[in-house]
C-alpha cells in the first residue's frame, strides 16, 4: 500500500488581501497498532516511517521486552487504514506483557476509581544514576543544533520532532522524526537497540519541552543524559532527580540550563551567585 | 493540597565554561482523572488550572455530555498525588458512556486484533459544514498575534500552549493554557460551555500543530474555523475537508495558509497561479 511521511496538498497562501496557490509537504499521521502475541497493546497515530525502530522502542520502553531473545517474532503489515506491527513473545514474557496491559488499562475506561487511578498515572522508573558518559558544557550547548542538521523531515514540513543521541566527542550519531515528540523517541530508543548500541553511553537530545513521559521513557532505556530544547514541567523535573537523570533543557542560542544531576556536564559556578 | 500551574526551581544557567545560579518557574504537570458515576474514564497529565474547563470540555468533546441538563452532578477533589473530577451523569447518559468507554478501551490493552484496533483509531466526526461565521484575512492573519497577548502562563515559562477562541470583528475573547496542546482545547471547548457561548459562532486559534485529534475536537464542539501558527498533518487535513471544517495553518508573520473549506475567509485568488 504503501504510506509516505509526506503529502503534498495544495492550499492558498494568505497575505494581506491577496492569495496565491502553493503546493506544501504536510507530515502526514496514521494509525500504528503495537499488537503482541495476537492482541493489540495500543495504537498511536504516528509519522509512517521507521516503524520497525518505533515498534522496538515502544516494546522496550514499556518494558514489555528486556532482550533481543525475548522476541520470537516480528513482522510489520500495511492495511488500508494503518500499520500493524506484530510481535510473538518468548513464553515467559506472557507475564510482564499482561502486567503493563494492566497497568496501560488503568488510566482508559479500567473501571478502578479516580483515587486508584491517579495512584497508577506515574509509573515509577528505575535508577540512571550508575551511568556515567560525560560531556563538555560545549557539546550540549551545540547539541540541538547539530539535531536540527538531521531533521530531513522537518525541513520539508517546518513541523515534526526528532530526538538525537549523542556520545561524548562525536555529537549527534543518530536520529529520528514524528510529528508526535513521545512517538520520535520511542523511533530512536528502537534503533539504538536494533544496532546495539548501549544508551548508556550517551546522552538523548530531544527538539520539545521534557513531559514526565519522556523522562520515564528515558530512563526505562537506560540512558543517563537528557537535552531538549525547550523547558521540562516541574513534574518532569522532580523524577529526573529522583531516577538519577541529568537533565539539561532550554539548549538554544549557545547556552543551556542544567537542573538534575549536573555531574555529567563539569563546569565552573562562582561561589557567590 | 493547592497544585499550582508554575513552580519556581533552581537551576545553572550555562553559557561557554561559565555557570550562574537562576531560578526558573517551571510549567507543572500532575494526574487529572476523569470520573463519570464512581468509574474512571481517563487521566490525563496536565497543568492544575481550569481543571472544571478541562473536565466539560473533555465531557463534551469525548461526547459523553451533550446538554447542561445530562450533568446532574460535578465536584473536584484534590488529592496529594492528582486531581479528580467527578461527574454524576442522568440516568440515560450511561449508553453514552459505555459506549465511548468501550471505544476509548479500544487502542489500549484491548483484546482486539490489530486490524479491529486499526478499524476504531479515528473515530468519525459530525459535518459542520453548515456553520457559517466569517472572517477577514486580516482577522485570521493577526489571531495567533493576538493569542499571544493572553499566554500569562506561556510569559512566565515559555513553554505551554494555548488555545483562544476568536469572534468575527472581536478578536480573541476566550483562552485557556496548558502544557498539552490537546489539554488547552478541552479547556477552552469547557470554558466556552459554561459560559454558554456557541462554537459555531467564530473560531479556534491553536499554538500548535494540528492532529487529527485536535480537528476532532473543534468538529464535535461544532466549531467550522480552526487556524494554527504550524502546520496540518495530511491525515487532520483530510477529516477538515470531509467535516466541512475551514483550517488555515502557518499563521504568523502576517499571513497564513488557507487549506481546506476556504468559503468562511473571503480572498481574491488570481486565475493563473
Amino acid at each position: 500500500m504503501g504510506f509516505s511521511p509526506t503529502q503534498s496538498r495544495p492550499g492558498l497562501s494568505v497575505q494581506g488581501e491577496g492569495a496565491r496557490r502553493v503546493i506544501r509537504a504536510l507530515p502526514d499521521e496514521v494509525p500504528v497498532a503495537f499488537v503482541f502475541d495476537g492482541t493489540t497493546q495500543a495504537v498511536m497515530m504516528a509519522t509512517p516511517a521507521d516503524i520497525a525502530d518505533f515498534a522496538y522502542g515502544f516494546a522496550v520502553t514499556e518494558g514489555i521486552v528486556t532482550t533481543q531473545e525475548d522476541i520470537e517474532g516480528f513482522e510489520i503489515a500495511e492495511h488500508c487504514n494503518g500499520i500493524e506491527a506484530r510481535f510473538w513473545l518468548r513464553g515467559d514474557r506472557q507475564e510482564a506483557l499482561a502486567a503493563r496491559r494492566r497497568y496501560m488499562a488503568g488510566p482508559v475506561g479500567c473501571g478502578l476509581c479516580g483515587i486508584d487511578s491517579l495512584e497508577q498515572a506515574v509509573r515509577p522508573v528505575p535508577s540512571v544514576a550508575h551511568v556515567s558518559p560525560a560531556f563538555t558544557a560545549q557539546e550540549i550547548a551545540r547539541a540541538t543544533d547539530a539535531l536540527s542538521a538531521c531533521q530531513p523531515l522537518h525541513d520539508l514540513t517546518r513541523a515534526t520532532h526528532a530526538a538525537g543521541f549523542i556520545l561524548p566527542g562525536a555529537g549527534v550519531v543518530m536520529a529520528r522524526e514524528d510529528v508526535g515528540r513521545h512517538n520520535a523517541l520511542d523511533k530512536l530508543i528502537g534503533a539504538l537497540w536494533r544496532a546495539d548500541i548501549d544508551p548508556a553511553e550517551g546522552g538523548i537530545v530531544m527538539t520539545s519541552r521534557l513531559s514526565v513521559e519522556l523522562v520515564q521513557k528515558c530512563a526505562v532505556a537506560g540512558c543517563g543524559l537528557l537535552v531538549a530544547v525547550s523547558a521540562p514541567t516541574a513534574h518532569a523535573l522532580w523524577l529526573a532527580e529522583s531516577a538519577g537523570l541529568t537533565l539539561a533543557a532550554f539548549a538554544r542560542g549557545g547556552g543551556f540550563d542544567l537542573y538534575s544531576h549536573p555531574h555529567r556536564i563539569p563546569h565552573e559556578v562562582p561561589d557567590v551567585a
